[in-house]
């Protein structure tokens, strides 16, 4: 896929990719979306879950969110999702920056309103966040289906940007004896707590149990 | 703090606050900022690097970088700071969510150019990752503080909004039998990669050997 004027990453062109495996898997790595839009000539930015299905974003809100509402209009967005992966200290300050990928998506969105589509779109939110999770709850029923709008962005103006590897420093720091090297992060799920209105002995059930799209901790 | 027109949460407000110790506290968990400007019309959203001092939150970056200039020209800006904590799991689809913490801050950029502000700033940027860590590394040279704009944002345009504890189910899906609950998420650091270059034996600064600020791994 070739960049757009809009999606061409602009400086470090060398952490730069835009084809749609890198982007896609960025896009489910993530866990929040930050969701720009323009408001009274003025920039809102708001974290927001969402769910990539091939080549397409999907929202969903309330009707009465001034943020989906604005969207809906067609109006310019920009959707950009980041992974960090580790903290990089360098031997000097200047040199210090994070590993990370993530991705900038710009467009405009598309109001769902085919019922398959919308079905898919709420199904990928919740298996993004929990794979496998949608079949054991409670689908949507009328009234919530109409509080809720689905929107659809499409992927075809995203770039992403990645960095990983140790520190790039100076030649002349490099004799300084100052330690350096990456710091690691990782998000990792803790163990589930139950609501307090479950049943005691409520299974957990498999989409939780073997939940692996976290590091498991220990 | 009194929330102005643009920072009042417009929706689910019983999870909003506006207090100067919520708000620094989340920006202080956090490892990036959402920075968004209005370029052409659109917006742009890019993840950055942040401090916060006080009532301050301060970024810094390229000279060339047009985020960068700008933010320096006084053109409006939103900055957001999102923390997971936990995913929040429903009986029900509708009722999925998240709980977090996130700080949205409008305003405008000044450019710091007063020597001792900009010093203050550098040092809070490698501390807010790895507290500590500024006095281990060399500190920038004039080279690279040509290189470098540091920009400040007022926080007096703020707002804060918040979620925790367990899913709020429709009270006819609670007999359901179906596990509702929380799956807590940490950010979590592995153990530091040195860099190749690091001759063997060089101990870890105390910032990383007893770096606190993300949850041991183990």
């Amino acid at each position: 896929m070739q960049p757009t004027e809009r999606t061409r990453v602009l400086r470090n062109t060398e952490q730069a990719a835009y084809d749609p495996e890198t982007v896609g898997s960025i896009l489910d790595a993530g866990l929040v979306a930050h969701v720009g839009i323009v408001h009274d000539g003025a920039p809102v930015v708001i974290p927001m879950v969402y769910a990539r299905v091939a080549g397409t974003l999907y929202l969903h809100g309330s009707v009465a969110s001034r943020l989906m509402r604005t969207l809906r209009s067609g109006a310019p967005a920009c959707v950009t999702v980041t992974v960090v992966d580790g903290i990089v200290l360098a031997r000097s300050a200047f040199n210090m920056t994070l590993n990370y990928r993530s991705v900038v998506v710009h467009g405009s969105a598309r109001l769902v309103d085919d019922e398959a589509e919308r079905d898919r779109a709420f199904r990928a939110v919740l298996d993004h966040l929990v794979p496998g999770h949608y079949d054991t709850v409670r689908p949507p029923n009328a009234a919530e289906a109409r509080q809720t709008m689905v929107l659809a962005i499409s992927l075809l103006e995203a770039s992403a940007k990645l960095r990983s590897g140790p520190p790039a420093d100076e030649p002349e720091d490099l004799v300084s004896g100052v330690w350096a090297g990456e710091i690691p992060l990782h998000t990792v799920a803790g163990a589930a707590v139950p609501d307090p209105a479950v049943v005691a002995g409520t299974p957990l059930p498999p989409s939780v149990r073997n939940l692996a799209r976290f590091a498991p901790l220990g």
